[in-house]
């Protein structure tokens, strides 16, 4: 299997960038994530002043790019991940978190903190144990022009801290050059949705393939789909422009994808789809917007005909009524 | 069981209005929620320019304000829903949805539509059926000054269009006047996180209970606790902001309740909270954070020592790591 070093990270997402290798259509790679402050920390006693300042100047290393054979500049690539394995300890910064407004934490970090992550257990501390949840923070393609700093993100994917982007989900993103160079890195060991305080960043593997897709008109910022659910992520200001966004994305790819009037799709989704915070510690804030593929399979073209129940929209699968109760 | 009528319902939360009865501690009681429109649309052929401007004057009715025997104030009410009986069907209103900013289709209200809802189910067409999961969207207690809006929310609750203040849930508001001040409103059959586009709309009879209650002095806006989850309740402008001071009051109401330095609270938390939307549909924008309480358990003051682990954040329970395997 292709393999992806660290030591080919960079500090940008760039169409300028030399790509580091190129994998076909499908194939599985490898790629070396580096832990967010490129392991200036081992443990609490590293952080000094000095240390902090050099991990900062290295924040947000990310591995690439990697060229897709196929993929082309105005379609999409559908990158999807297999496998997340953690492979250091979960590293934070942190503060005192007394300002009233926390925004003001990340200004206020004065000490770090090493947590061992192994066997899918963070080991928090004497009293507890947290089972880990590996998501990948920034996960791009060359943006269509210019080069941003690895930490930004936008229509081209980057640091989106979403934590549904793990294994078993498929992240696709638009190409704005041939060949998409991705770049993956900001693995977290777990968060919640927010990141209002840093979350435990590990170096890790990640497992992923690739696959040049036709990008769907309706298609104007990331998707993110998995077995169960289809997502949009909108990255802006202020947040709650993000989050409508997000709904407005969602809503034109249920309209172009599924058997529903415009006005009929926004209702459903208005019952059934979540709009929420992937992170707002950044510059633009990242919004998601969520829907089970169970409550849309009433509505896909071919499905079954027939009334369908769906048991709970939170968890809805695509069961007909009738075999809910069999 | 007392019964607190449709025809005591308010179009604000105010100090001024007279008491329409009064409940004592843990007492069960029955108050009838009004349908956001006001019955004016009871098909879609009740849709006229002349209905729906009546139907807007009356929008936000509560029902209230039901007097707390022995809420005092400066203290707080819990405030326990048992039940929500949905009482009539869904409706909406709603328009094209093409606008690109979709805060713009809520002034774009063209139609409207009327879901049966009965048995537990929505009916939404010929091709599906979804489960109801009635909330409240309107919970408040007199505010502390002056005469709000029925529509409005704050400190004191209000229009928070929390999808989880639902049968079960105890929702907890500061007192700002003796005997609290119950209002009840807003009803829906139910909703996705955000309200981006209305969810349908239902008349409800609610069966509560109301305690009253010392407020902890980390407590500063409104609380929701269920069995499983504790959460905080943040409502101003830009959501962010809202999103941001929800996880600081709910670090607050950790730090006060669990053996937990802050710093440490923090991270946890940074790990295991969820900061998510209820609306942005409104003026100000209610975010919540919620933590489930089995990941905080073994710092609650007297718990069983022990490392536990926690089998999923997201839906974590108390058992210690031991019992799960047995």
């Amino acid at each position: 299997m292709q393999r992806f070093l660290a030591r080919d990270a960079k500090f940008a997402y760039s169409p300028e960038h030399a790509s580091i290798g190129t994998v076909e259509p499908g194939e599985r790679f490898e790629v070396e994530s580096v832990e967010g402050f490129f392991g200036y920390f081992s443990s609490p006693a590293d952080f000094t002043p000095e240390r902090y300042a050099e991990a900062e100047a290295h924040k947000w290393a990310v591995t690439g790019p990697i060229s897709v054979a196929g993929a082309t500049a105005g379609d999409a690539v559908a990158v999807t991940i297999h496998d997340i394995e953690v492979a250091t300890p979960g590293v934070v910064v942190y503060g005192g978190y007394t300002a009233e407004d926390p925004l003001e934490w990340w200004d206020d970090e004065s000490a770090c903190e090493v947590y061992p992550a192994e066997d899918g257990a963070l080991h928090f501390d004497e009293r507890t144990t947290l089972p880990t949840r590996p998501l990948i923070g920034c996960l791009a393609v060359a943006p269509a022009e210019g080069t941003r700093h690895a930490k930004l993100q936008g229509r081209y994917g980057g640091n989106m801290d979403c934590r549904e982007l793990r294994a078993g989900a498929t992240l696709v993103l638009p190409v704005a050059h041939d060949g998409a160079g991705l770049y993956f890195g900001d693995c977290k060991a777990l968060m919640g949705d927010s990141e209002i305080v840093g979350p435990p960043e590990v170096g890790a593997v990640v497992t992923a393939s690739a696959e040049p897709r036709h990008r769907p008109a309706a298609m104007e910022w990331p998707r993110l789909e998995t077995a169960e659910t289809i997502t949009t992520l909108v990255s802006g200001t202020p947040l709650e422009w993000s989050a409508r966004q997000a709904f407005r994305e969602l809503l034109n790819w249920v309209v172009e994808d599924y058997e529903l009037a415009r006005p009929k799709a926004a209702l459903l989704l208005a019952m059934v789809a979540n709009a929420g915070i992937c992170q707002i510690s950044n510059t633009d804030y990242t919004a998601y917007c969520t829907v089970p593929r169970g409550v849309l399979e009433p509505y896909r073209p071919g499905s079954d005909p027939g009334v369908r129940t769906c048991p709970d929209p939170l968890v809805c699968d695509v069961r007909r009524a009738g075999q809910d109760q069999s």
